[in-house]
């Protein structure tokens, strides 16, 4: 209801200058229809998932992706199609990591694993030892040196399926993955497994950034299928001395070269006011990334293929960012941003989208209060199209190092409570992507840039 | 902008008396708490899906299924749980139609069909002739009898996928179903062959009603997958004069018992006022039925868990009806307010669920302005669960026959991007329908059922 005041207040009282709502109604409704009846960037994600899968920064697939999305930008007559290179870490697996259940001094059960980025090697032959289940790092610290030396540390905390927001689940539950190599490691363990963070009860392990402080020791880091969790903690119940072999032969190489992708459609009256809509290329290992963040990279690409399909001459510069590496280490964002600043580059906004391809909802803003008005004011145009749901929030990882200069973010919220079925996984694949949803958000971001461009936004 | 200051100004000036609003706030989170985490409604739909497919009126899974949730309702100590039995149509086919495009006398290319319901059959050994395309029933009449006698008509205008509303573009397109048949048969048409109704390119026939007019001759109706479409379109594109050679052995036999099924939680205070929430049980004979409408089904039921597990006494009366045959002749309903009026039934109000189980959006009001406004009030406790899309529309094809008793009419609205590419087709399966979405759509109504309950509404 606040919010409902709020906004009905701000229209009231701002006077903000929205005239000809009905051509601009139109325009936006013929957004809608082209997305909805264009295959091209349906097509552009089968590609991506399909002959571009686990592009990690690095990867031989995350350049596949960048060659191929460089040449569809080609194909758009685009102001400006280049590369933005820099040095890129890389670290990859030889072979897929085992978890096994040793009973008698067998390999028994093998359950699904899969290795948290950039987690080091366990010796060759494996790892054999007991593992201690633990549901936070409260427990890790009471449980101590003694208990924890020489074991492998299980965190099996599973995201809060009972609240609204799978994304607030796995924000609560992502420590562990995060923090638990590290944490787990002070106390002399030798390796953690993590619970996989998903609702879902599957089989599908799913991988993700694991975080090594500087001055600990770095032990292999593993999630564990939601399924298997359960498996290894029924039997840990009854064997609580029961041995697991974990192999992993995954390893950091040498900085490679790599790149941010970027397609410019010049603006006619301001061209120096750049409208960034970025959305990054690479993809865990294990997945094929359709909804993370394949999905992203088609729907910003598609929207320069909009503008020009419907000949719409932007007073600024809109310029689509496909940044590298956001999975690791954000070194593309880092990249993007140096130059950005040693350019001089006037982003006037930076909207990113990296929360999947379903049906869209609206956006996220972070900005100050008469830039969020400004901004919130446009929503009226998605009610619609049921996406009017705009709100102070946050904008994206790879934008929001453009913040210090001032630009305002904004993120694209989709509906999410699928999102983290597919995850960092290999359940993230293109069938799970709808054409209608992924299209109706490709519409609703060129929607929000065409207005954004056409009205401007208060500063 | 419109319904924002409708609702504002609604807030401002009715003065309803809405009290304690943490207290219901809280007990609302409990509700989407206990759902969220409870899997046995997504239990229930696994049966329904894999055990009773195919449920049509008249059919042996149609009985299996009454029983099985008949049971479920059972188990949960209800004050009452009943079957309405009625004398409801049977129709059903030997085998799978089958439709051949003819070379040379032989049967070359089978195309993807299934029957609408309740089509005739062909003579047995099947029915070879030449076919018409059309778009729609402008073309036929310019066609005449000359150019459309001893063919088959192909309706073949394709849901307008450009719509934001994919129900819009069903009932766009869904004449060609309905009534072509019939209107084909006017010109004498011997059979009729219409586009499957989705957006989607696939190889899915979708099945549903054909309305005969009495007066005129009953042609075989089959429906063909849009894939099939294509290639059947391309074909006389190429070849204006082929034949096809379509097989239906369908039949309708002598009515046959069969079932509402009801279960209730009896009102503590106006037992008497039944707040009604309502699904069907029945689904085409060629589909799990899914989203169409086992999801509607064990959401209704779950409610009643709902109310059980936290205790909640309700001051009204909650009935579950579970309607049998709403996809041919709404038998089931007629039954059902038949006995209502006879029996003076006092509906307070009347939910349906049917239109899958997508993330919720809100709910459709079929009420008179008083009454309408003041479920709307309660949209502001959705809002934490972005449900809270109120507005003025339909209620439901099973409890609109409760309207002319004056009865409210509530239309549960899930996100229905996806419900077309499943609906009346073996693609509706119980793996289309995620945990979390079906549980909020259950959340939502019984949330719903709650304050409708407890703080009533305006006549």
């Amino acid at each position: 209801m606040k919010r409902m005041v709020f906004i009905f207040t701000l229209f009231l009282f701002t006077g903000y200058p929205i005239h000809s709502q009905d051509a601009d109604s139109l325009q936006i409704s013929r957004i809608y229809g082209n997305a909805l009846t264009s295959f091209d960037s349906f097509n552009n994600l089968r590609f991506l998932c399909e002959k571009a899968p686990g592009r990690l920064v690095g990867s031989k697939a995350s350049i596949t992706a960048v060659k191929y999305l460089q040449k569809v930008l080609f194909s758009y007559s685009l102001d400006s199609v280049y590369l933005q290179k820099f040095k890129a870490p890389k670290w990859d697996c030889e072979s897929d990591p085992t978890l096994f259940i040793v009973k008698n001094k067998k390999e028994t059960k093998g359950l699904n694993i899969c290795a948290l980025g950039p987690s080091v090697a366990t010796i060759e032959e494996g790892l054999t030892a007991p593992v201690i289940e633990v549901q936070n790092f409260e427990e890790l610290y009471k449980l101590g040196v003694e208990k924890i030396k020489g074991k492998m540390v299980f965190f099996n905390r599973p995201m809060d399926s009972k609240l609204y927001n799978p994304g607030k689940a796995y924000v609560g539950a992502f420590d562990q993955r995060l923090h638990g190599a590290s944490n787990a490691a002070k106390y002399g363990a030798v390796a953690v497994i993590v619970r996989s963070l998903t609702t879902r009860i599957d089989s599908f392990p799913h991988s993700g950034v694991v975080v090594y402080q500087d001055t600990i020791t770095k032990i292999p880091a593993v999630a564990v299928s939601t399924q298997d969790a359960e498996v290894l903690s029924n039997h840990l119940k009854k064997s609580p001395d029961a041995l697991v072999k974990l192999t992993v032969n995954c390893k950091r190489y040498k900085p490679v070269e790599s790149f941010n992708l970027i397609g410019e459609i010049k603006g006619q009256k301001n061209p120096n006011e750049i409208i960034l809509i970025g959305a990054h290329i690479d993809a865990w290992y294990n997945s094929p990334g359709a909804h993370d963040d394949g999905a992203g990279c088609v729907q910003m690409v598609d929207v320069l293929r909009i503008f020009r399909e419907l000949k719409i001459k932007p007073k600024r510069t809109i310029r689509v960012v496909l940044f590298m590496d956001e999975e690791m280490e954000q070194t593309g964002a880092e990249e993007y941003a140096a130059i950005s600043e040693k350019l001089q580059c006037n982003h006037y906004v930076a909207i990113e989208s990296d929360g999947g391809g379903h049906t869209p909802r609206g956006f996220s803003i972070d900005a100050n209060s008469l830039t969020l008005n400004s901004i919130i004011r446009f929503s009226k145009y998605f009610e619609p199209y049921k996406a009017s749901d705009f709100y102070k929030g946050y904008g994206g990882v790879d934008i929001k190092r453009l913040k210090k200069f001032g630009v305002p973010l904004i993120g694209f919220r989709a509906d999410n409570q699928r999102y983290f079925d597919y995850h960092h996984s290999a359940n993230d694949s293109f069938d799970k992507v709808n054409h209608r949803e992924l299209q109706l958000g490709t519409a609703t971001i060129a929607s929000l840039v065409y207005l954004i461009d056409k009205f401007g936004i208060e500063k």
